[in-house]
């Protein structure tokens, strides 16, 4: 197979022995693979992918078609459309995956929708629901709404029937932003105003999260799943007691399989309907050729855009 | 009657006007109150009264006899001893409480043992057991151990099943948390050894945080309840989210009447019990007469004492 591989800091279209899937596992042929920011770190050389995934092929998500499968697993068979978060090793023909970790696709979703779902959508319900507890009626702050984790946010928020305030640098990104369910749009000097909040996805850092620190509600829950702004905050503690808030940070990609495995029956459960029912959706920015990673990501890095790049194979 | 007074920084043991139970509440002849880090705070100005309570009698905790009931209380009657947490006024010769959140005080259980018990052994069950969510078999470190919360929460933790490391600045004291049930007592240098801890309970603050933060197991949970040792602390969100750790704050203090009698309901079902099983205990450091709350409070802030200071009537 082709993979997209990191060789010192650059990204390579090269040729890789073809992954076996073992016990549990099924091989898929990728028709699509998201990038994350992750990928990016990765790529610099700051975020090693977790022992029993490829190296040096990047990827945390993808979509396509079961072409076999490994001892003991039956949950799919060849021919079934299937999309699922991974340790690394998405981008590329070919996948293993494991079985408990897979979705299938919904009848009608496209190929470049389905592989950039699985990532952003896991890490939105994780942070909100499992992690945050949010309630109907809750008033939640998304910032850098515009990008993938963003753009899922904002949309299963909104479908749970909270009060959504996306912050989002561009202005004239903000009308996609409503369309997708926010109620309050603001740029970043916005979001002290527009509190205060139950619930923070904190999608920036450090250069984000002071104003909403500043801004929350009594019992508040922050979630911090991005840094690109920054790692190093100052925590005001009485604050923290007085509104009797707590921040909480997560990531996905280093969980146990079987942490994997619960957060995605979640979100077959919760999320995947609402996704058959057109209710939310996948915002595509756009699609490269899989062999046009380069190009892919210098358009992830240029930020200015809405919802998700996507590699295609095919 | 008389009452501990603040006047213009100084307390002064002062007569003021018989408080009048209100709906709900019964009037209490206080036989003991506990001093609290907050009343200490509150003689220097900086920690209000919430409204409802007496603006200038401190003490937060509270035990006596019952001596009248106003309109609809229904859960005590005149001679029933009860202990409680009070938003402030607790340190008087009478006090007002309300009936939802008092506490039936266990046969056999002393007045000073009872009039210290509330506020730590609430916040402790508060912080450990909702906030943090503590299973048996956990690690849990509790730092600033010998004070009043924090030999609430190394007795109440070990007798859950937690595996106890308690953190005290001074060596001799080590032994009373051992005798505690603390499995490991380290001076404030060795926290960082001590690890991974899969909850902290934070009594100290700025000073003591950061080597907690440094040995946090995967999925841990911090509960700040005191800052004496500062409230500004450096918090790194990659190492939050790298662990999947949340870090929360609390205070009993400001909370709706509802909110406290959930957690004094709480503390009935599960603490009550093992103090009067003898499993859990207060350990009373001194106690001083009400009207000698100067030499208390001096005694308190001296620090090096383990468990309460308590000021008694009669």
């Amino acid at each position: 197979m082709h993979a997209v591989t990191i060789d010192d800091g650059a990204l390579v279209w090269a040729e890789r022995p073809d992954p076996r899937p073992g016990p549990g596992q099924v091989l898929v042929a990728v028709r699509a693979a998201g990038v994350n920011g992750a990928d990016l770190l990765q790529r610099r050389g700051f975020y090693p992918a977790p022992p029993g995934s490829p190296p040096d092929i990047p990827g945390l998500e993808l979509a396509g078609e079961v072409v076999a499968v490994g001892p003991g697993a039956e949950r799919f068979a060849p021919g079934d459309r299937v999309m699922t978060i991974v340790g690394g090793g998405g981008q590329a023909e070919l996948a293993v995956v494991d079985e408990t970790v897979a979705m299938p696709v919904p009848a009608g979703m496209g190929w470049a929708e389905a592989g950039g779902f699985s990532e952003v959508f896991c890490t939105a319900h994780d942070a909100l629901v499992t992690q945050a507890g949010l309630q109907a009626g809750e008033r939640v702050l998304v910032t850098g709404a515009a990008g993938g984790v963003g753009t899922a946010g904002v949309q299963l928020a909104a479908a749970m029937g909270a009060e959504v305030v996306a912050s989002v640098r561009r202005p004239e990104l903000h009308g996609a932003l409503s369309e997708l369910g926010a109620a309050t749009v603001v740029e970043p000097d916005g979001v002290a105003g527009a509190g205060p909040y139950d619930v923070v996805l904190e999608l920036v850092g450090a250069a984000s999260l002071p104003a909403a620190l500043g801004a929350l509600a009594d019992g508040a829950r922050v979630v911090v799943i991005g840094v690109g702004g920054g790692a190093r905050v100052e925590l005001d503690l009485l604050a923290l007691m007085g509104r009797r808030a707590r921040i909480g940070g997560s990531t996905l990609r280093a969980r146990s399989t079987e942490d994997k495995a619960a957060v995605t029956a979640a979100v077959v459960q919760d999320v995947v309907p609402l996704l058959a029912e057109g209710r939310i959706r996948v915002p595509v920015a756009a699609t490269f050729p899989m062999a046009e990673a380069t190009a892919a990501y210098e358009r992830f890095a240029a930020g200015g855009k809405v919802g998700k790049i996507v590699l295609t194979n095919g």
